[in-house]
């Protein structure tokens, strides 16, 4: 493991891509934002829905969940639509199930009352990391809906419990890196994916050998890499939320 | 019919919305077109792919066709996505088939070589009329797409043979209507679409009385409005297509 | 355009095919006919059931749907059977769109109270023209479904309002057409599907340039036809309801 | 067991109902017939197309292969469209393959040569026996569509090697009778499918007790009952290959 | 016919291969078996489902169904994944409409009260007869789960009539024999399924001439040496039903 | 963190429950295991397919491949059976996709050939850990499947490079603790699956907090855990490939 390799990206290892949240983005969701990681731009919505899936009928609480999606040609080639070929990919479906459960992990369903906060993450351009920049962009997409259920009166308290970001992290020719573009992605040994909270808990932790298996110093090199970059998503986060709505 | 009836929209009856096309939207695809029509907003893109389907592998030519998606947050209340689902809707369908039909009206296919140019809308914001933003957009993404071909020498001679676009007229409280938002759309008995080249020969008529039967007269005034509009389209599509590109 | 053209058929540009239409084709429907337009046969059958889809559950309403279907062998190669292959074409789905609209056209769906009229056309032989044989078709058989309903003291007052047929026309070497066969649609420039109602109305229009896009005059004359050959459906369709039932 | 009782229907314990088989009922297929047993009607089109399907490839020799459908209002309550629902049920798997192996059973695949036999049957009328009327009937359907094949001087000699024909029998009160229709069905104890050859070998026999379990004697019975119908099924088919083509 | 012809399998024309039935195999299921035809092995399960299908909401009555399924590699080749294929071959659901009616047949709907027993039979490993195995072993795991029924006191009496098993029978080299395994299935002219009950009353019987016809002196041969197996099975499942429970 | 809890199974913090891995276990596959993880059971099949998917016709390497599933009663209460739904669901698709990554990381595929070595794992009876029973069952499959090959001189030398195992690890009221059954899984707030080789590399680590998010010394600890864990998997996984092959 050494300092002196340059990534193909030219950024320092623990250098993130430029980031960039823009919120309303469209105009009927409850809550809409444009989240771009450098060249990965995802379209995330959070839609209320009220009305709640049928294994919590009987019990008193509201439901999140999320769906993924990629536009065809948000890739170098052209992908198959996943609604022409009449499934999902098990890629997709891993994707979706772990957005959900990041969110819910900052969120108090019974809080949120008999209702669904259906969250939509869809690519509009790929470059590497959409699975992180999808939670990172959602968690503020959920936000926004769940402020406007509060100022509406129709929740007394809001169901956010934490703030809630994720970042990849990776190993490139021995070097530990953070936030993997397509090009350092498809040439790391490792590929990792982080989902921790504003307070600095894990939620999720996803880490893969696609060639030589990672040991276990390499393992913590990488955690503290998103650790630090995960701190800096949450900073992003709260200074979007802050800003003025017009 | 009169005049002295408001739209809801509060344009003049033949006024078309804002419409913007911006083109290389998104890196990947050979083509890439944002589309807006007022708040309607299509992503365009068109992909080379080196190939053509089966039932014409013997023949010498290649081939155009269209798929068409919106995501589920694009309308007023939350769609399935048809991903999850399994099957694209009926009305998605007869979508992307006229969006191929449109397109391939003015194509050459033979002089496109055996290749598929793969044409991909997807709506990220609807407000009606997503269909003939997505032709109107599609075309420009289309020759953007070929013209990498010619200048790469792959092809002698575009395939494209004039321009085309579209628009959807109606008749909103007995006045016949130019390009109907979702407002207007719902509330209007009659609502057609109407595809046409820039020579301005008819490729696509389809109209239907949601409410009363529509007489000869107003269908006479529809063709009228939509000849109109998609003059100043192709007008528009020439503007952008003449652009400097970056 | 010259009248000095022959078609295929050998028929006059003004006149249909010999239409054969059979009322109580098949024994268990409410409404059952064969309609033949030449060659085009079609079993067209009206079936009540006493329950309304679930979009309709709240509203004081009944509804009116319509499936399409071929057999593999009605064509002159077998295609695939739908059935088989698990899902309908879009074609199929388009038409049966079309033959559902166009016969709730003429119905009041609040007079048919809280059940559904389900429309089904399934080809035995096809011909060309498939699509307005069944609309020309189902309309008799919802009538005589309807006139059980009436007669049974079941609704009050028959919930439909006029009459509704379709005819095809195009434009063959130049010459505008009634009523195509398969020969014919397959050599035509042009291709359009009218559908009326009995006081004259346009219900739908659906024109596609297959090859040259046509002219405002080429419209004009074609839906000319279409009114012409429609006046003749819609007299065979009071004909055949007022002829003796056994 | 006893003959003094009165079969719903009125025929004889050994009554066929009225059988009638049209030939050249549709005008693509190489083989069509209209086959009906009572109220029962079948469409029966025999297709040649000139492909053996993967598994074959490399063997020399040809493939005969069966559907079955109903349309939809073909019952007494109107079914599900199975090209609509996405899939076929288990009853109709079940007796497309019923028919195929029973035609097989009279076929030499050698003689044939490369090419695949497809037998569609579609019920457009259903009083019980629709699987054995199918099976009847497209055995008329194959034997057009081989002497078609043999006539072109296509195939040398005819790959049909005897006759087939098929017959339900039941136990009705206690009474072995032949034929049912659907309201003996319904009310039947047992129900058995028998398929013979026109030599009188068994190629089918499918018992089932809907009620009370049946014995041997009963058994011995509903067989002397289908040899019987058989005998008179097969020389119906001899017959209606002997009469004049126009 | 001759019995100096030699079995593939050395067994004497009537003999059954070693049957066991291991009751109890798996810990979750109200009733569970293992059962072994020889090589071919099946784990039946009956589990107990407070719910009755939609078909049956308005009657008194309980419903019984089976379904069935092969691990991909229990065969002699890999089959494809049938939950990965996205659906069930004709083959298996034929098998499993034919456990459902087996049972059915000695079951009392009605005192089974306002419950469905679920019957999955899962092949682990096949050798020919996987569906006379899984018969005659639901049986004794769904007499496990009455069992429980009854001891719990949530039904008065148990549902189930009589016993019920299934063996197969076939014509090798002429020779009627018993239970066939694959080897033996495979070279088989004639290959027929029966169910019996306890009683010695049919509930099926299922034969397929695969190659030349049978006659009607081998069918009888058939059905002697099936009572003959049927019986012994009986007293097997009766056995292991009396045996102690630990 | 403490040691004076008591796990619910009543083992030591780091004690594995009884694993058992039984070889030849059915007699079809090339290598066929059932491992048991206390009372969780897999089959665990290796097969043989001298066949490469499309994607790696070009390339002159093997692949390997993996699919899961469950008995539809291996749980506490029956689950949908993935064949008859018509899909598999994200959780089986994860699990399969995983199991596939963790065996190729061991594997060198241009050592394998043209071939595909295609695992299934098949859960009869589920208590907790069923992906890391399958992955530890499915190595020793898999080698028994290569030696054949190597033993039968068709590769030259074998393709596996290293051993493979998996096992999970979980913090129950505030311990970490080894091998978690269904009971402890239930009640966990943080559930990790490690995947290591026989070096002590990690393939995988996949770490949730379903409760409180975790700590980075609760993650060291659930390492430390694992690692420990899999050192006695491996050393059982060598054991049983020494043992005597009758």
């Amino acid at each position: 493991m050494t300092d002196s390799v340059q990534r193909p990206s030219g950024r320092a290892a623990d250098a993130l891509r430029e980031v960039r949240i823009t919120r309303h983005y469209t105009k009927h969701a409850e809550g809409s934002v444009l989240v771009e990681f450098g060249d990965t731009k995802v379209i995330c919505t959070a839609s209320i829905v009220e009305r709640v899936p049928e294994f919590l009928r009987e019990r008193n609480q509201g439901w999140l969940t999320a769906e993924y999606g990629m536009l065809p040609r948000a890739t170098h080639t052209r992908s198959d639509r996943e609604a022409a070929r009449g499934k999902q990919t098990g890629r997709t479906q891993e994707i979706q199930r772990l957005i959900g459960r990041a969110l819910r992990a900052v969120f108090d369903l019974e809080r949120l009352g008999p209702r669904t906060l259906h969250i939509d993450c869809d690519v509009i351009q790929a470059d590497g990391g959409t699975r992180t920049a999808s939670i990172t962009g959602a968690f503020v997409a959920a936000h926004d809906a769940v402020a406007r259920l509060v100022a509406a009166g129709r929740i007394a308290q809001s169901p956010i419990t934490d703030y809630v970001a994720a970042i990849s992290v990776g190993v490139y020719e021995g070097m530990p890196v953070l936030d993997l573009d397509y090009d350092e992605d498809s040439r790391c040994d490792t590929d990792m994916n982080v989902v921790m909270t504003g307070e600095g808990g894990f939620v999720e932790v996803q880490g893969t050998a696609e060639g030589t298996p990672f040991s276990r110093d390499e393992m913590n090199a990488l955690l503290d890499l998103a650790q630090h970059g995960i701190r800096t998503l949450v900073q992003m986060q709260k200074a979007a939320l802050e800003s003025n709505d017009a």
